[in-house]
């Protein structure tokens, strides 16, 4: 049995749960005025006109679906809460109050053991309760209104006694609290889904914000390592586990300088930094939210990366009215951009005007793509760009060498690469000179995005081994003949590796073989090594089947005089 | 400048371009009945209600737009040519006048030197006729309606000479051709899109008919070398390029017994075997015809797959009126299934309801996911299922060996495998006693889907050599000690590959270390690899650091005496 969804709200997130409602035939009827972006791509009578602060239009709403759900949580929870029982509210009211207040989502969390910034409740505050904060927290701190704050509104960095005047002056008629100042060193979110069955999360997204305003969201977050990735999702999932109902939650929060997770503020509803989801997920944040709420089954597999790596950037109204709009023309003279206009009617200064996102093979790649995007956005504002314009390429071999001696044993590798146009770094680390800096830059190597690492030793050839001992990647082996024993030494230390750390191991000073070897692995997952592997081998192919027509039209002799043989 | 665009038609060809106008902010208005299916998710004023037959109505729309385009190719072109110059037709109607009749179609593209099934006209035809073509051609032979024809309407093939009499009953008041069998292997279709710029495509997708209407596509086409699908895609570029005007078009074709490639139909517009492009590429047909038109830039680029595979299953209406919606309620049940329902009002057995699509890391994932709604679609119609329930996973690793007297050796390789859920499949295929039979195995490997090969050889060890010489996967050499040399002559045989072929070579019997290196690559593409990896190392750490304890607390002696030394 279809159940019919009552939306509160029919602004961008209202319309983009249309989207998927439209494709996957779930019945959904949108309480905003005529015109509104939801529903605009919706044509039916079900809809309501009015406002979704309105009790008396969320009551008749409440008359025409099975289950209410919103797209923001500044709603009156009391009429929600008299509806209670006539019809479904995902999630439940009581989540919605909850969140209402920062402050008492806070203590919410806290006693459910889930880590949030250490804060003080602050109501009818005065210049001298703001002294004792300082005193006890140091400068700097937030003060923040309790109660319908968002995008930056409401929040007011005391920076030192001095701002405390004036940080009352802005806020002191709203109940307040104050927050103990969290040196992060990024921001991150996750989406979080609570179904009947239990709570699933998205991947963690890096979020970028600019003026308190979201600009930017990169998932995976970059830099990140997965160990800490899982954290985040995992803390995620338990703290929307304490919470009634079902629906889509986003989840904000700072990874501190010591690798430890707070969560910030949490969105019962899709989410900003889940706009990704779109394109990156085979389920996107606003279905996961109309499945979780009308029971229709959801797993974990869905919400998986379809590609390794998602950017979003917002566009919002700029200076002219048509500021967003040119973002979007110069969105649609670049591959691969995808764009989502909301459909607003007016473009104001600040406001959410649409988004893109882009999806690739790599963060990188994304990055090179969506790049010239940011940079427009920051030059619309009069701003130098906040990304650099030129990415270089992510070298995916690591081409480590004990000695600068091997250095022209490597040679014929480097033309390999570069003519198969892999992106590759050289580094000298010597497994016993510098043992220190071989197990930095082995065991940094897969979270800087290598994938490949070849490693050239002579003698006792200890590098390849330990590189293969410090890293999951593959790790080729070339033996450098040195000046005794004709390279045999160097080829048994590298080959002969005990179980369990296997070097690939090619000939004796064979570079090329190293090259080749490491372009068939990269193969594996890029299509376009594979073309090059092939155009290479047709090539070679040619090259032999000419020398062997020529042997046979000149003869061995006459083919050996011109050799100079 | 933003153009505005007309469409002819607002079933679900029409429905899938408001979908991307709505994002990308096209303004779209439809010419159809009220309530149609495109019209369901555009609500505004600039849509006309109306037949697309009627050419008042044309007239009508043509007034509120820029750009006219149409989902259906069966229109009043008499019309679009009096309106030629006070709007732009795109494609332009003479291209919609030559492919509306499929001789003319025919006979436009061989003129133009692109390869068609032979065919021959046939106005007016009697038996006498058809018996000449009968012995001309060969039976079967197809007869087809050469206008009006679509979803198998219109065709009929003449099997026999006792055949003519109900052909010519069934078909015989219209202009007809014949058309001589082809005895294809597959069926194949490449939606290409006509910009301004020049011809485009998508990747050869592989369509399956069943009762003359398409059922489901694969893409990219299963088993299909690139070099065919290459060619298949610049047949269509080929074949498009030689139509005025601009838009998508896709192009039906099929694979000959001997490879070759022929034309069978094109369809000027959005069709039925690019419908996975919604999901599968960043770029849906959709979005890319409304680019097309409007001169909105658009590039190769945009069209590659986002997956490596997409599978597009129809959702036809059955012998209930909600038989189609039992299928979307199993496909919510089924992980990863994209359900799209085109909002039609009322159910007939076979129409065109909705679709599915699933897009996975290969097409054996794909296949696996989707095959029970295959199952189910059949079962609806009282069929045996047409594809298998249990789908074996793709061997990714191939493990080769000259001899079975290698199999114990390669023991370890195999526990290593199964632990991480890698599947593998095990050949002999001897360089030396089998020399056909292994460049069979070698050749295929790519295409049969296997990601990396480990040769075990011994001796005069040749397999691992020659298996890298036939592939340009990676190939991973275990040397085997054999009888005498202690292991050193296969060592050499194995590592010492000329420059060209590389061996990534282990230790000698180390077959752990081969299972491990195949992993290690198998991580660069597969990130649940990865975390096999770091799990086996991390439990290897423990082990090793447990026997240092327990030395420690032991003491030398004590331990040594336990191991019984």
């Amino acid at each position: 049995m279809t159940k019919t969804v009552g939306v509160l709200g029919g602004g961008q997130l209202g319309r983009m749960m249309v989207e998927p409602a439209n494709r996957i035939k779930i019945p959904i009827n949108i309480l905003d005025a005529p015109g509104a972006p939801a529903k605009q791509i919706s044509s039916h009578a079900g809809h309501i006109d009015g406002s979704f602060k309105d009790a008396e239009s969320i009551k008749k709403l409440a008359k025409t679906c099975d289950v209410i759900t919103f797209e923001i949580e500044h709603i009156n929870t009391k009429v929600l809460e008299e509806l209670d029982g006539t019809v479904a509210i995902e999630p439940h009211w009581s989540t919605v109050r909850i969140i209402q207040d920062k402050y008492a989502q806070k203590e919410h969390l806290s006693a459910h053991g889930v880590a949030v910034a250490e804060s003080y409740s602050l109501d009818h505050a005065t210049e001298e309760d703001l002294r004792a904060v300082g005193s006890k927290y140091g400068y700097p701190f937030m003060l923040k209104s309790k109660t319908e704050a968002y995008d930056g509104k409401g929040n007011y960095p005391v920076k030192s006694a001095a701002d405390i005047p004036d940080a009352l002056k802005q806020l002191g008629s709203r109940p307040l609290y104050a927050e103990k100042w969290a040196e992060f060193k990024m921001e991150l979110a996750v989406m979080a889904v609570k179904t009947k069955d239990g709570t699933i999360a998205y991947p963690t997204t890096e979020t970028i914000h600019e003026d308190s305003i979201c600009k930017l969201t990169y998932t995976p977050a970059r830099g990140v390592l997965r160990d800490i990735r899982e954290r985040a999702e995992a803390l995620a999932k338990k703290a929307v586990a304490t919470f009634k109902g079902k629906g889509v939650f986003g989840v904000e929060m700072f990874l501190l300088k010591d690798d430890t997770l707070l969560i910030n503020e949490i969105a019962p509803r899709p989410h900003n930094s889940g706009h990704y989801t779109i394109e990156g997920s085979d389920v996107s944040q606003f279905e996961a939210h109309l499945r979780a709420i009308t029971d229709v089954p959801l797993g974990q597999d869905d919400l998986q990366l379809c590609k390794p790596a998602a950017i979003m950037l917002n566009v919002l109204g700029g200076s002219t009215p048509d500021s967003h709009v040119q973002i979007y023309n110069l969105a649609k003279q670049t591959p691969r951009i995808r764009i989502h206009d909301y459909g607003k009617a007016e473009a104001r200064p600040g406001r959410k005007m649409g988004h893109l996102t882009v999806t690739a093979a790599s963060m990188s790649e994304a990055e090179a793509l969506i790049n010239p995007l940011i940079a427009a956005v920051d030059a619309q504002k009069g701003r130098e760009p906040s990304v650099p314009q030129e990415i270089a390429p992510q070298p995916l071999v690591a081409i480590i060498m004990g000695s600068d001696s091997d250095l022209p044993i490597l040679k014929p590798a480097f033309a390999i690469l570069d003519s198969f146009g892999i992106p590759y770094e050289t580094r000298v680390t010597s497994a016993h000179r510098t043992p220190d800096w071989m197990y930095e830059f082995v065991t940094g190597a897969k979270a800087r995005g290598f994938r490949t690492i070849i490693a050239a030793a002579g003698g006792a050839a200890h590098l390849p081994g330990m590189a293969a001992a410090l890293t999951t990647l593959p790790v080729v082996g070339i033996p450098v003949k040195a000046s005794v024993l004709d390279g045999v030494d160097s080829l048994y230390s590298i080959v002969q590796m005990p179980r369990g750390e296997p070097v690939a191991t090619v000939g004796i000073n064979n570079s090329t073989n190293a090259a080749l070897l490491a372009a068939r692995i990269l193969s594996v997952r890029d299509e376009r090594v594979e073309v090059c592997l092939e155009r290479f081998y047709g090539e070679h192919h040619e090259e032999v089947m000419a020398k062997d027509a020529k042997l046979l039209k000149l003869g061995p002799i006459k083919y050996l005089e011109q050799m100079g043989r």
